[in-house]
């Protein structure tokens, strides 16, 4: 990685590369960004509020404000892709939403499991969309969230794979950080979650499931993407699935 | 105790029971009520999630609804007394507040340090005022809350004396339930949190600080009145202080 600072990384993205973020910035919060119209922020705030294990939220900007405490960057051009919703139907990724910027537009950013994955790493459990360069798996779940006034959906979750004799490390590590998910949702029988087929996540690339490994699933922030795709408010802004608002938080202060 | 359920103590207070609630219903949840109209509700939310030490938030309710899943109870009588701000001023304590319901208020419940009082006791941490049979004593700090909208205040604390020795236990028992205010925010010295008396409480009754104690300062879910207070809304519904929302909630379930 040439870079090495959060502020370094958005400049990266602002001067137009676009990546996958897992990996980026160890010991900095990556979070998922969700931008919805005033008018439609108390309910994406109490949806999170009752969805905490998918919605864990890190900060929420006042209304028309391109920066927040954690997140001193430009909202609008610093994240490496962002996807556009109108009506609820995906318009596209683009690099930066600045002509979509509007007075009245709030910022939530929810934390995201990327930010563990180094304390995996570190306690010896392998991260293959790490190791492969690729981006996490996730997939819609049969499970539904509790609604928020206009908003349900489904919950979201991202998979790992991980070798049967670390799965009790890898939830003992992650428990230790509710804020960006926490301990996994489930393990091992995707058919559970209502999942029909590894092979085919609805957002970020499928990675293998060897010999000896389980699928372990972790409650994942594109959860308010779902809900925003179900319920079809006029205008929404998010992140591209796997390509994160790097902040200045750092994960220390996270776990508990 | 004559009552063991949350629904007997509800029950109770419907009936007329006016005390504070510290000790009641071991093992269940109490909460702290704050109930805005629907228009200040994002404000109050947003100000709960910039400010989760004093308010951590356990529930929610629907604009007019007079229950939650955490408290099936009615929200309107079924505690042992309110306290009504019009236009930020307190207009008295009353046992119920019927008359006062819209159909856009919006009720939030607020994790209350009465909680964790079983764990300090378990742990051989005693506890003052309710040895004493009093209400816990509340200070409005000099500490600003980060402000949401048009909401912004100081941060107030409960008081109970510690001896020395048990401070550590007292931090660590309590450090475990972050959903109820969590560790202390002070160990030791009023001045430094610009309370100027102990004796002289802003919310519920002085209890003794005796040779060999030091005063342990939690934040505390009245916050949110000192808010409603500085900021002046036309109208709120709070708990009295110290006469809790006795919640069906398990304690159990919110230590990490």
């Amino acid at each position: 990685m040439a870079v090495s600072t959060p502020a370094q990384a958005r400049a990266r993205f602002r001067a137009g590369l676009r990546t996958p973020t897992a990996g980026w910035c160890p010991g900095h919060t990556q979070a998922n960004l969700v931008v919805v119209p005033r008018d439609l922020a108390y309910d994406m705030l109490l949806f999170a509020q009752r969805n905490p294990k998918p919605c864990p939220v890190l900060d929420v900007s006042d209304p028309g404000a391109t920066s927040t405490p954690l997140f001193p960057g430009d909202l609008r051009t610093d994240l490496p892709a962002y996807r556009v919703y109108v009506d609820g139907e995906a318009a596209g990724d683009v690099a930066e939403v600045t002509e979509h910027w509007r007075d009245d537009l709030v910022a939530f950013l929810i934390g995201c499991s990327f930010t563990f994955e180094d304390a995996l790493v570190a306690a010896g459990v392998p991260v293959r969309h790490v190791e492969q360069d690729r981006n996490v798996p996730m997939y819609r779940t049969d499970r539904p969230c509790r609604p928020a006034g206009s908003l349900a959906g489904p919950l979201v979750v991202s998979m790992r794979p991980v070798p049967a004799e670390l799965v009790p490390t890898a939830v003992r590590v992650t428990a230790r950080y509710p804020a960006v998910h926490g301990a996994p949702v489930h393990v091992g029988d995707p058919a559970a979650l209502g999942i029909a087929d590894l092979e085919r996540s609805d957002y970020g690339d499928p990675v293998e499931v060897r010999a000896g490994e389980l699928p372990v699933f972790w409650a994942c922030g594109v959860t308010p993407q779902a809900a925003v795709a179900a319920s079809r408010p006029p205008l929404a802004i998010t992140h591209a699935p796997g390509h994160m608002a790097i902040t200045d938080g750092r994960d220390a202060d996270l776990h508990v």
